[in-house]
């Protein structure tokens, strides 16, 4: 009857999974992307092997104890015995457990998948392998780091959908504010002009004057809203950008 | 009977959940706020989803339980082994269920909804979905984060009712006060004059001085109460007021 | 029964809120301050509405398993489901449960209220609203900040019967000590000769010379103790005449 | 009998509370001190409502437990479900707990009472109530501070027997260091001989040379035993005193 | 039974450890790498040692208890106490479980292997030996850190299949940032066609402009994918290169 | 039979706390130090006191319980109303416990005494008591602090059996180290010579050079094995003769 | 039969503390080293005391425990108490569990001995003593620290079969490097040539270039391989003779 049990249970998960998986496929048609649509499969098939692998257990473990119990051993000294080392094991495996149940939740919830640049906060790089237990991450410097999922206490996913990229200007304490301002705009379009960066403007960019006034300067900022993972190259090339056209304009630059 | 027992709590569940949408429409006629209204219907469906799943998984488990004990199975070692799963489990759960429990206590006081600016102490910006375990918000680079409720220690909702406009103006230590006290508020009120900023003034502006008196000049604090995220144009609009004032007046600026 | 039992015990709640309110109209007839009543009764109706509630639910959870026991259902399974539940949900929901009994004892013992002006570490501001559970704190930007009760770790009222002036005068390490002694006390008279600030001073304010002697220069404080909400004014009021009288006075004025 | 019980438990903690009280009057009649004496009798007091409450509720809960009892109701549903619920308000009333058991061993050790100058680490200033869940505090800006016993990591009492007034005085690096002590030494007879600060005194001050040879100068350090709460004013006595003698010997002061 | 019941179990380890460990000879015949194949081997024994103590130690307790209780020897008090002595052990030996379970975890993962150069956020070393409770590293300065495997909070193997030498290389604020550039890479080309490091270098390298402008300067970077454990000494040569060809072409570099 | 038992207890306890105490005066009959003796003596009578109460409790209470027993009262809802209470209190009564057992060990292996100089990392000064919940240290600005012993992490104890007076001694970058270190020599060599601090000399001086070349200058270091409690004496007046044969010996001090 | 017992678990504890000293003795015929030796003496000693002890506690309260009950004593009010105190034992006791389990494996892996300068991250001294509970270690002042095992979260120790003497030499930005690195080769030469230290070399000297380039200098660093405990001496040499080598070479030294 176990048996029986254990093969509905399977039976049940991989429906649920096969289900979820296929909707991707179904459900919006129009919008399959294959990337999300592998995303969604390997989700489907990681979290399939873990809920068969868990039913696998619990079923196994109910019939030993049964059949243990019908061959009429007495339970008790092993459920006792148990019990102690349960507490103990409990005490010891609770990260354990909340590693694999983080990972799972993160798993459903698609915080981050495979090749998205991540901040973990003590860690930051782009996203090797996400497994039930550990995330992989590769930082800048090539570094692979190995986090538990339940000491992940937040996530923040720099290429979902679209990113902002933000330069501050400062510039002199003296200077002439408008002719400041007016270089800033050209220097933000004449990043817009190029060829590749501008085709990831995805808003038309803003710049603000009055951000701080301090000691050192007076602050503008930038504001570009890009296509995800562009963000770094469009930040990059507004600062040279906006160093050339305030040298051209006579403003000094303190910092961009 | 269970069957009865669960279409029972749903349909409870249910009348609750749209009394208390409902009780916006009715019992507030004249302040309905299609936001207000919207934000508490988004509320009510999501408790409602997750009080009917939790009610289910109850009743369904209770049912089993009962069947398989009217089948003349031995429940003892199933609810022994149970007990030590639920000991690792509970310990390793702890931090999921207070993130579902945080979540439902957020959402039934209603501390923040989409699209507010809310400072998390870690990570500040705006809210783009509000669920039950996590909370996910996009900072100013437009990276979206993950925040799991129970982590969040506070909050704090810069776009509720109102905000202060604050600007600390920082005068030379020799500056005539009496000048500088008059010239910043000209800039204020030069600022009240504009047409879209001066509409954000909820109440009268204060300017006080003195609040520091140290090497590097002597503190004067603009305040100005706004609409709520209206505070941050305000504040850069007086900044760059304060500077052009300040400067006809012959008093030099340290910072603002 | 059970309902008899929930009515006299709700009956008994009332009584001790409506005892525990009244309590300050008879027992000091004299002292009766509208304000000080009107924060009593409300916190006597926050803490009726939550004993009546916590007895509701304890009777009907006591009289549902008293009734399935009657109908003779096996009430193991359920308790012992309960059991590991429990655990599981008691870890999850210690935060919670923290969050209540800290909020309880904080109204019970009157920390701070509506309107009070509250350090709490971390946020500082003006209470809004005290809660079981939370506490809403407006800080001087004008944010919102939810704080659970149990996280609040040590509360500051800063507007709690009386408050000090404190002013920290620091003159060059050269300057002749008596003049600037001198010249501090005429400020500090000045400020208390002041038709508004001279009526919040509610004793004597001292002047004390040599707090601190170092390469920055030698520290003077003043101190006055002024009705709450004062203090600030004050502070600013006793900045300004400080650098006035030490202007005249020819003694150099480093910080205040 | 219970009731009998009751009465018994509550006589024997008067006994012990009114012991505790009137040993201080017996058994040291010579140093009966009226502010020691009505400190231990507000310990007395404070402590005896507490084991007296906690007397009457144990007394109570075990009279209505053996009523139902003896009534014929079944109590495994009532204890199963306390045990539950008790598991849960155990991890949350924890810090409760907690603190009512540090302010109990607070009080017995009588670590500070009403008045008393203290430094909690966060937190420091003058004692105002010494409550069992609470200690509320008044720091030198007039903030009342109310702190969890169970919080208070560590209790520095500066007003308990006597206080030291230490005064690090740092000469420039190429100063004399006899002239310097001895017009070190000079300062501390002058204070010595003021009539009340004199009075303060303990013991023979002490002056150090030595205590640290830097790039800024070399540090003496003067070292005065005082009466308790006089520390303070000796300490500004003595850093004026040490400037003006200094001066006279034509040593550089760098800080003191 | 039990010995033959214990036979069993050590007979299945062997081989699951034996399947594990030939997996790498027979699936993978092309890849098989000694070092690899040492690595696996190594572990499969590691973990089987462990597996084989645990069932003898699960099977001989069960044993003993099974023995005693058929003597007619009541079991309850044991158990009973034993309950008490493990809840006090479960919580003490909680952190020990926790090291031999994220050892675990972490041979299985394989996170690390000897002669790994690997960085655990307090340590940073080259890893001596792993063991299930603690993991060996020894520093640059030679000492022989023991990390316990449940503290070690996140690994970052810095020699995993690849490695990133990025130099970040900072040109004095007014430098020609074109020829800045053109030096720099000539810099990298001359690392490249370096018999030794040349060999390192995986991909073509990336020279970046505009990472920064600061008052100190505006920063490059410079960037190779290398071999792992080469990075260093390819840092090192692009460091001097950098500042050769900085200097022939007259920009001032402030740090590399 | 539990009288008997008490007594029997509280002989044997007896017995071994004299036993203990007697050791001292019997087992090391030449080195019968008065102090060590005295210390020996009152950590016996400490640790008597509290072994003998602990038992009075533990027969008492199971006395009573017996008794309850014995007069056929039902002792389920007792302990079944103590476990849930039980539960609570041991959360909140873990930081009492685990106070008195470190106090306990503490006292076992007598880390410290009255008299000692103690560093306890957030708190530096004299031993003042020694119990089993707190132990009482007077700072050296006379402030009491009452130390929870469970929160005492480390214990750094600075008279015991020997200390060492270290100067660390920074002369010029470009000074003579041979004429440097033949000056700090001959200083020590005069310290040695003092009546006073000589006789605290355990073993010979070292002199070191090289222990860091900065910018500052280059760091020899003094290293003198002295009798506890002389280190701080010796170390002031190392200094200062460092001082004057550095000067003698025309090196530029930077710092002692 | 209990007495027997005993007797048995003694004679194996016994039998398995002197194969495991004796190990030592014929398995290495030709390493045995003195102090090795005595170390696993020492080792096999402590551990045996405390296993003999636990093995008699355990036996003598199970023994207690039969004897009771075969007197026909009800032991469930015992054990019930026992278990209501045993979990406020058991949380305050869990860091005294810890600090013995984390002795005893610290001793298993010989982690540090007697004499070994080791780091434990807070505290860098000498071990003086190594017990269950707590070692000893005296620190450079000659402070003798008492760290609780289960506190220590790392131990670093300096002084296992070899350590590497690592200097940083850092020359002016605009220094000729190629002089530079051939000054310092020369200084590690007559380091190495010198009698004493020159034998504490186990590895031909590495000399680095390159480390960083920053405003400071360019920094070099130079590397040997030491007999343990002898890396302090040679890193004070090279420190030197780099001094001497980089003036007589004109390179201008910044830090060493």
């Amino acid at each position: 009857m176990l048996v029986l049990f254990r093969w509905l249970i399977h039976r049940t998960i991989d429906k649920i999974a096969r289900g979820y998986q296929s909707e991707s496929l179904t459900g919006g048609l129009l919008k399959v992307d294959p990337v999300v649509a592998e995303r969604r499969a390997q989700r489907a098939r990681t979290l399939g092997t873990v809920l068969r692998s868990t039913a696998s257990i619990v079923v196994g473990t109910i019939a030993v104890l049964l059949v243990l119990g019908d061959l009429g051993v007495d339970l008790a000294p092993f459920i006792a015995s148990a019990g102690v080392v349960g507490v103990a094991l409990g005490f010891g495996a609770q990260s354990l457990v909340k590693d694999f149940l983080s990972g799972t939740f993160m798993l459903l919830e698609d915080q981050y998948g495979v090749g998205d640049t991540v901040d973990f906060g003590v860690v930051h790089g782009t996203v090797e392998e996400v497994a039930l237990r550990v995330t992989k991450v590769r930082d800048a410097a090539g570094t692979l780091w190995y986090l538990r999922n339940g000491d992940i206490a937040r996530v923040g996913n720099q290429t979902q959908e679209w990113a902002n990229a933000v330069v501050p200007v400062v510039v002199a304490a003296d200077a002439d504010l408008g002719a400041a301002q007016a270089a800033v705009r050209r220097a933000v379009d004449s990043v817009q002009a190029d060829a590749v960066l501008g085709g990831a403007f995805l808003e038309p960019p803003t710049v603000e004057v009055g951000d701080a006034i301090t000691a050192d300067g007076v602050q503008l900022s930038v504001s570009v809203r890009t296509r995800p993972a562009m963000q770094w190259d469009v930040q990059r090339a507004l600062r040279l950008a906006v160093r050339d056209e305030l040298r051209d304009a006579d403003v000094t630059l303190v910092s961009a």
